[in-house]
């Protein structure tokens, strides 16, 4: 039988899946529906692109359409919503948002990959001009657009894409407040590890920042913004206001077609990808992950478990056999010169996980002291004081702090207690490292022995 | 009972054990003699002395003299030379190199860290001006002092010194002639990378590279070296010749006091770095290690083991208890803006271990592509054909190899499978990586699965 493969979404996960699909069956009818005018694009490069590091919107176009289409033979419908699954008889059905045609048509396979969608906060002004959220190319070309005009930004929520949009903004020359209602930014991490980063972007950046501040309304003037309001009764004014508050699963499709939706609020699916209907299949920012520590059902909304569940759902859909092993949310984002970087557990997380703890936190030169260029890292990792297993470990600074992130992050995937870590052998020379690793000296501290 | 802890040589090992044992028992009397006329400095910095990058040689000075003998109460002999152990009196006799005079002291515990020397060949003109080898800071500054003056180079020998001179000398405004014995420079890496590599230095930085070469004589004139020649009866002109044929481990004291050599070459040691001799221990490039992956006694040279043993040694030496786990011959080297990078076993090392392998090579941009910056890296990844256990990585390029280089290394002291590497979930930001990282593409090839 010839499969028919439907994709729902042609960003990341769907436009990979697509490729892989075919790439293992020359034959399948393989079709990708999204609502969007573009698909195949890095989401995760827009930043950069507002803030002209990447000058041409078409350089974050991963697979044209036409490629897709000429090359692939993969059918590409832009500007298509799906409005329903149908699982009893395998149909979705597709509205034609240039014509508002409606249609339906069958699959044998169908893949959800939805994404996810900004969180707008239920208050007053959020549809006036100049506030934004960024998710799609759309977006960032509609904030860059008038970028020039600007004078002040407020961006609201310190998470990962706020944090990026700080250094966009301030870079092409804006005034930046970052309002954050928690009691730091870059929940993700622990607070002391947060707190450095705070003061770099304070003391070195000039940014304005603001914890414990939440925003109760947009204030416009002729349609345009103008001010927000916060909840400490302050008024801050803004050109140009950026909601990056988090991101919801889009979830209603499969939600609406009986698809159960895990506990972590995304699509559940299995190692497969499948969800809780046959040859439905949801991967991406719309699916839920399981965590390799704690084996329980999370949902970080990243583009490299987007990239690799994708292309774990094709090999699936297609006949093949492939697990998705699950995700430690590891990170690594860059704000000006400082990295930021995370897998595993934070202390928090572990914590409210039920673990006991042990954790050490140091400072130390990236490289040889004595080379230029040699910049601190602040390294923090995170033990179960049971069974010395590592945890996480989060990573800052000027220096190269992701390189031992992704040490951890082999060494966790492989159940290494903080003894065995201390056996691997790290490269050293002196444009690359001290003597002894700072990753090393750090867990070091975690053994018993001296 | 006071331990009297006397240190031969005070280079990484040897001055890290010396600090070490003194924060592990306050009371003991602990003596570092060395012939050399500086202590604790980085022999790996000196390249980046001379090249001028450190403009100042103290740089490289981790601790003087004087914060050893004042803060640390730790007694520093510079300029004498150990010239006999006696083991079974526990006696070490020292000759004193500024007045020659002679002297017997009692140790309770005796660590060798005598180091490498530099191999020298048996040929006409090694004792010319200007033909140096660089292992001490006195080598560094001799080749440094008159650079200025100098216009061609000769490099013998291509493996990490070499090239990282090929980099200070060139940089300082050289014309630098590299010749190798051997097929191909880096007898380390396989040939296919180590080609890479010589292409590299060839095309993009007018390197001259001769390999299947051997020097046959230095030539001089008036005392200076003025050409060497080689076994194709070529001369080649040179202000400068430096010798990087190879180092080999100092075991003269050892061997005359009776302590057991290993079969690598270098002294033999337990996990404790104790020698064949109770209370005589070994650490630094003078000892060898055990090799992680084959179990084998192997003899790695390299700045980060010896500084590794040195701490191990002093803990052993001291009461306590640690244990030194071993080598994967993990290096990285900087030549110009290539990075060279590698872990475990080669190709070739693996076959000539006795394994069937698996082999994978890729070279994929080691950021997003569109992010500026972005460069290729070559991989190589090898793993037990029949186990299904990765054995080494090498990675180079101008892009950051050694980050991927350094969770194989972690993967390989884990026991880690092909297919539980797979799981591995590394960070992704398109200014670190392209969203499904190089060296999961490239490990991923060696799995059963598409």
């Amino acid at each position: 039988m010839t499969e028919t493969i439907i994709i729902i979404g042609g960003v990341a996960a769907g436009a990979k899946a697509a490729a892989k699909a075919r790439r293992q069956d020359p034959t399948a009818n393989i079709s990708i529906f999204t609502e969007e005018n573009y698909i195949s694009y890095s989401a995760c490069g827009l930043p950069y692109y507002i803030e002209d590091v990447i000058k041409d919107s078409k350089k974050l176009l991963i697979r044209s359409p036409e490629t897709f289409r000429d090359k692939e033979n993969i059918e590409i419908n832009l500007n298509h919503r799906v409005i329903r699954i149908n699982p009893n008889n395998k149909t979705i059905v597709i509205q034609n948002l240039i014509n508002n045609s409606i249609n339906e048509v069958e699959y044998t396979k169908l893949l959800i990959a939805t994404g996810a969608k900004p969180y707008i906060p239920k208050i007053e002004g959020t549809q006036l001009k100049n506030v934004f959220t960024l998710r799609s190319v759309t977006d960032g070309m509609a904030i860059k657009e008038h970028l020039n005009e600007m004078k002040k930004a407020v961006i609201v929520g310190g998470g990962l894409i706020g944090l990026e949009m700080v250094e966009a903004f301030s870079n092409v020359g804006l005034e930046v407040t970052l309002i954050e209602k928690r009691e730091h930014i870059l929940s993700v991490m622990d607070k002391e590890i947060a707190t450095q980063v705070e003061e770099y972007l304070i003391k070195e950046k000039g940014i304005k920042i603001q914890n414990n501040t939440m925003l109760t309304a947009i204030n416009g003037e002729n349609t345009k913004v103008k001010s927000i309001s916060t909840n400490k009764n302050e008024t801050i004014e803004a050109d140009i206001v950026l909601l990056s508050i988090g991101v919801t699963p889009e979830i209603e499709l499969a939600k609406a077609a009986g698809i159960e939706i895990g506990k972590s609020g995304a699509i559940k699916v299995d190692y497969k990808m499948e969800t809780s209907m046959k040859d439905i299949f949801a991967a991406g920012d719309c699916a839920e992950q399981m965590h390799i520590i704690t084996g329980k059902p999370v949902w970080y909304p990243l583009g490299s478990t987007a990239n690799k569940q994708g292309r774990v759902a094709a090999i699936n859909m297609t006949g093949g056999h492939e697990g998705f092993r699950g995700v430690l949310g590891s990170l690594v984002t860059k704000v000006f010169d400082y990295t930021i970087s995370k897998t595993g557990l934070s202390e928090k997380e572990a914590l409210d996980n039920g673990y006991e703890v042990l954790t050490a936190i140091t400072s130390y030169r990236d490289r040889a002291g004595y080379m230029p260029g040699a910049e601190k890292i602040t390294i923090k990792v995170i033990a179960d004081k049971n069974t010395k297993r590592l945890l996480g470990c989060q990573a800052i600074g000027k220096g190269d702090a992701d390189k031992r992130v992704n040490v951890v992050a082999a060494a966790i995937t492989a159940g290494m207690t903080v003894d065995q870590f201390m056996a691997i052998d790290l490269t050293y020379a002196p444009p690359y490292s001290p003597s002894i690793d700072p990753i090393l000296i750090t867990v070091k501290m975690l053994t018993d022995e001296d």
